[in-house]
């Protein structure tokens, strides 16, 4: 039986650039002893007290249907929480709880974006975002960046493309460079969104992982409340990953679209893990830092090892728990070079290529192994560049 | 700024006939005391025994990423499960776990619909079915059952709707009429399907609450597994409503494209939730008897009150958790009739005009109170009616 366009046409055919990842794992599950330096997933679990909390709401009964649009202590948490980061007044009608960072990004695609309207992104990207374009119907319109900018995006490149678009879908600080965007990236940005009526989707889930400089929400420049929809999730600040917990912010009438949309969608999140967010965001800063403080150790790792080479270059690491490394000096592809340090000595990391063509040439590093493990790991990386090169 | 023409269209505009139950929300939040038959929500939390292998789980530290089409202990158990219910080979490559069913439907219908394409439901019908559909931008065609078939649909109605339509949603155990489709009823709608080369999406959410006949799953009838995606859950089950877990049961290929779609609208679904429902299905039948039992014993409650007078009629309750009446005798529409009930006697029902124009002169009793208070309250919306009649 015939499937429908829109589900078979997600993934954009022939090779993700994945393959990598996915011999890796199969070699994990053969039992070879492989350094997984690949996705996004802490080497810390969700904290004990945070799991404590969701089976205390739980017990207690918290079990029923939640309220669609999040329950209102979490939505008033998140809401006070951007309001003290950003300056720019929000409220818990501002917030949808939504189960994860991904479902925020469809739902705020499709709030945005009819069939055959163009929604543009940003490369290099993070896996989903083309497919999630693709999976409500848009067209996925790439903007390349350079890794000669250490792919800050220009807002000329931007402008040439957004004629006719509905939205453009940015992330900062950036998976999977590690770039923090300037405030004269955001204000070029915001300035396109403007002139060309785009929706702003910013991704931000990162926002707690800043290594250099300072994140600053497009959401808080001039006349962008308006037009910007904010994504972010408790997996990467809090080591949450598999709760499936995020939200979407926004202006208030689209929130309540939002509701509507999620009331045939997801039909909310679960109470008990919403209260669990909740207790988690009540503890501050102090336990964010505590989430961030390994990636801040092992890039100032990275910065130690690398300098001490010069083979391959380092993508200034402004935050986020990845490193992006230029490997062109030893004239693999990113593809080539990460197939041949599995092969050669059981180090998984991402091919550049993965996320776009904008990072031909590099590898992406993800910190999420012990520090020992790591320079370990990194330092044959650079042995292995040097020998090639 | 202009939000996409699906998302501002998913409501049909005007009053949904929902305005008696949020009513009822509102003086139940002043402190009166309203009986609320209204949702299908259980009058017991989860079991205890499931949260703590909840909580086991987590502690364990299954708190990471699980894998996009669901835990493969799970995905075994939904399948045995549904092979050994229906006798249909099943693996658990046919399933994919979603984060409810709600999820599940939408999922099925972006699978097997197009942007402007056709999608049957039957009326009377779940909330959430039409703006499911206009949701993936497909256009939403009711079907009309009709009470003096105690809303068994006809064949010949959905073969007269179904030229060039895409798709066909049906549920059985039905919500909100408590029918129980017949083998001649699924029989009627498989020749539609097949004459018009129709996906069925058959919502089964309720299959362990059947009272009188069998459940038959339309995906058991000859040559229908390949054109069927059921949908299934563990909220009205195991009393998880709260914990947005279900699945998809499908072709293999279908489900291979489901997971794509899966990994740009949810990326999966928590892994302790999945440990749950796992551990829930391994308690078997005993479990969802238990869970079933007080909604059998209300059904017969409700028959004997029933028996006793004549003027509100039963349309034969044979399953779920809901009982359909027949109120035409008063002279007023259901909405009418619910909201003097409320008014007068702090009884909230649905009025059937809420699931539909085919059930207008119904309303719709949850039997999810204690079973004193659900005779006592539906002893006297029979006076009530008698009164007016």
């Amino acid at each position: 039986m015939q499937l429908s366009n829109r589900i078979t046409h997600i993934t954009g055919g022939g090779s993700d650039g994945w393959d990598v990842f996915y011999k890796a794992r199969r070699m994990v599950g053969e039992g070879q002893p492989v350094i997984e330096l690949t996705i996004g997933e802490h080497d810390i679990r969700t904290d004990p007290v945070i799991l404590s909390a969701m089976d205390k709401a739980a017990k207690g009964g918290h079990t029923g249907y939640a309220m669609v649009p999040g329950i209102q202590s979490l939505r008033e948490n998140v809401a006070k929480r951007i309001e003290e980061r950003t300056g720019v007044e929000t409220t818990f009608e501002n917030i949808m709880i939504t189960p994860g960072g991904q479902a925020a990004l469809f739902a705020a695609h499709l709030a945005v974006c009819d069939e055959g309207e163009t929604a543009l992104y940003l490369d290099p990207y993070y896996a989903t975002y083309p497919g999630t374009i693709r999976g409500i119907g848009a067209v996925a319109k790439a903007v390349q960046t350079h890794a000669e900018d250490a792919f800050q995006p220009r807002a000329e490149d931007i402008a040439a493309k957004a004629k006719g678009a509905a939205s453009l879908l940015i992330n900062t600080p950036n998976n999977p460079t590690g770039t923090v965007y300037s405030r004269e990236t955001l204000e070029g940005i915001a300035q396109v969104c403007k002139d060309h009526e785009l929706w702003l989707i910013s991704d931000e889930v990162y926002d707690t992982q800043v290594w250099e400089g300072t994140h600053l929400s497009p959401r808080a420049l001039p006349d962008m409340a308006e037009r910007t929809l904010v994504v972010g999730s408790m997996s990467k600040s809090h080591a949450m990953t598999g709760s499936r917990v995020g939200w979407i912010c926004g202006p208030k009438d689209a929130i309540e679209n939002l509701v509507n949309l999620a009331t045939h969608t997801t039909y909310g999140v679960a109470g008990f893990i919403q209260d669990a967010a909740d207790f988690a965001l009540n503890q501050g800063q102090d336990l964010e830092d505590k989430i961030a403080e390994p990636f801040r150790r092992r890039r100032l790792i990275a910065k130690d090892i690398l300098d001490g080479q010069n083979t391959v270059g380092l993508i200034p690491a402004q935050g986020a728990m990845y490193i992006m490394l230029d490997i062109r000096a030893t004239g693999l592809s990113g593809e080539d070079f990460a197939n041949r340090l599995l092969d050669e000595h059981l180090i998984a990391v991402m091919p550049g290529e993965s996320f776009g063509q904008s990072a031909a040439g590099h590898v992406r590093v993800a910190m999420t192994v012990d520090d020992e493990s790591f320079a370990r790991a990194l330092t044959q990386l650079c042995e292995f560049a040097a020998k090639i090169a």
